[in-house]
């Protein structure tokens, strides 16, 4: 099935706001089509940190408007024979290196139909070895997004793409630490079971509904925006009080 | 009197870049809008300063598009009783919890019109308890810039919106501290009286018409583009030379 | 010959994130053009480092869509007599202070036309001594971007911008440090001679094709994205490495 374009060019990469990289992937999918509506979901995903970007992409889904096309660069591996892809996958176009961002994207889409880019075949012949983002993934992303060509035309089906350890897959732990000191877990909202806190560094952080049922500076462990559980601490950062990040692990106190 | 939409949809946070939320942000607006413009004001009010956001949206008044929405989310209270409103005011919508972000905005305009959001007779059952930034305010930021709701359609009128002390009230001191470490002060420029310098700090700062009026790395007291004085330091920062923040006493110094 | 506006307005400044200028100067583009679609190049080059700000500029040339309009503002001198302009290059138009920020963007069109911006004359009388960006050179990008204005309009034509030193011009040197730590040099990729390394900071640092050619934590020179030789490590950042920043001197090692 094909998705009708939104018009909508939705950027992730991890290369800051220090640097002109950002405007100039900016200009490339502008220039691929100059009536594209850029749309910044971040650009601020640690330097080369394939995992949390894919994070980031997980959240993005079904949050943007149909049809939309994410270009993703987190790309460690560029310039070396690692793959380029764009997927299609609920209702949205993905264009990203085949090193695993697309790892929780795919995962939640049965029908995701992914394609191997290829440079050559799309008359991309790279500019550099080492900014792929500029030189293939924006050119493909601004052509979806302007419909100048259909999904299918652009590769052949790749069966095996990269993947990342499912998200909520091993242990229960801290996926995500955002920026005012909540961390994420990778536990769903919906977990069963009947539990009264969450143990996290040596502490029992108890369940609320939200940071305004406990005075402030305590701790609370509350169903975030991302639909997991989070533990966080009302009008102050619950990663600088448990001096706790990325990885850590959690457990379930029960009632 | 109904403002025309212009279509642009002004998103202020505290945020900051290193999540995914204002990107999700954005989403929301657009899925409620898919022909919205999108303009950020800012995204790194601190954490939850309301008194910080409600100068930013201060300074926005009358700077964009007449029939701009803007939306702003600076939120500690999400997920208690606190209510969220939009007002028309200045020509254009405002949209935020309130918690007297919107106190400067609405103190300029005395034919404000403010409205209180009902997320339920809006349809907008909030998915979360910790985001209604994405869950309410966006939508109806989306639906206004579109003209899908007239104003007067969102909710009751609401006589008694959260208010913060005004920003000239009180006394004179520091309202701002901008990157470059210049202080922003809350004494008007057309301020009366023959001062011939602003003391700050323990120290006497000279009138003068612009930077490079003084020697690099003198400092000087000039009327600043927000219509306020303010204290500088030619090819430096002031606010690091004086180690004052925002809310430092200053007076003024007759000639 | 007339350049066709392409709508988008591309925007660099060294305001950063933390205060509402950038918004604001967004503002003032809307306000000038409502229709035109704002693109970021950036907003984080260093305070009033004009130099830097010419690096920026120069690397966008050729990566936007012709007959966007770029709106420059990094400027230290603001207020002072120093002029203001605009340039038609590159099939585009640069609105900027003449302090040198277009000087690499000058230098590689020899058929550029510079106009001297008359505030008075095109009815801007800037509200504020401090912020030209907001008061004249953003009205004047919004005019261009709508047509308002065709270019020779704006002022009459201006023979001697100032220009910095060009970046090729005197010795082999770091020009740019990105925040991967990668060392951008002035030594362009089709440099002649048959080198087998680059020198910087007492250590010589092999040539190779991309960073995936070295192990993990090993340093490389490589031809850059930007069209220059760089120096990078795999993985890690050469900055920190070797402890050196912008200006640092590089000499080629023979092979």
């Amino acid at each position: 099935m094909q998705i009708r374009p939104s018009g909508h060019v939705v950027l992730l990469t991890d290369f800051g706001h220090r640097d002109p990289y950002v405007g100039i992937l900016r200009g490339a999918v502008l220039r691929a089509n100059p009536r594209a509506t850029i749309v910044d979901l971040g650009h601020e995903v640690p330097a080369q940190d394939v995992e949390a970007g894919a994070f980031w992409l997980w959240s993005a889904v079904d949050r943007f408007v149909p049809g939309s096309v994410f270009v993703a660069v987190v790309d460690p591996g560029v310039g070396t024979p690692r793959r380029l892809l764009a997927a299609q996958a609920h209702g949205c176009y993905w264009v990203a290196p085949d090193n695993g961002l697309l790892t929780h994207v795919l995962a939640g889409d049965d029908s995701a139909d992914v394609r191997l880019l290829d440079p050559e075949h799309l008359q991309l012949v790279p500019a550099s070895r080492t900014f792929h983002g500029r030189d293939v993934l924006a050119p493909v992303g601004g052509w979806l997004s302007g419909g100048r060509y259909g999904f299918s035309a652009l590769g052949e089906r790749l069966p095996d793409p990269v993947r990342l350890p499912e998200m909520t897959a091993g242990s229960h732990r801290v996926v995500h630490v955002d920026a005012f000191g909540n961390l994420i877990t990778n536990l769903p909202a919906a977990t069963a079971g009947n539990f009264a806190a969450i143990a996290v560094a040596g502490r029992q952080v108890a369940v609320h509904g939200t940071y305004g049922e406990v005075p402030d500076g305590e701790m609370l462990a509350l169903v975030g925006s991302f639909g997991f559980w989070e533990i966080a601490r009302n009008g102050g950062s619950a990663a600088k009080l448990l001096g706790v990040g990325r990885g850590a692990p959690i457990t379930l106190v029960q009632a």
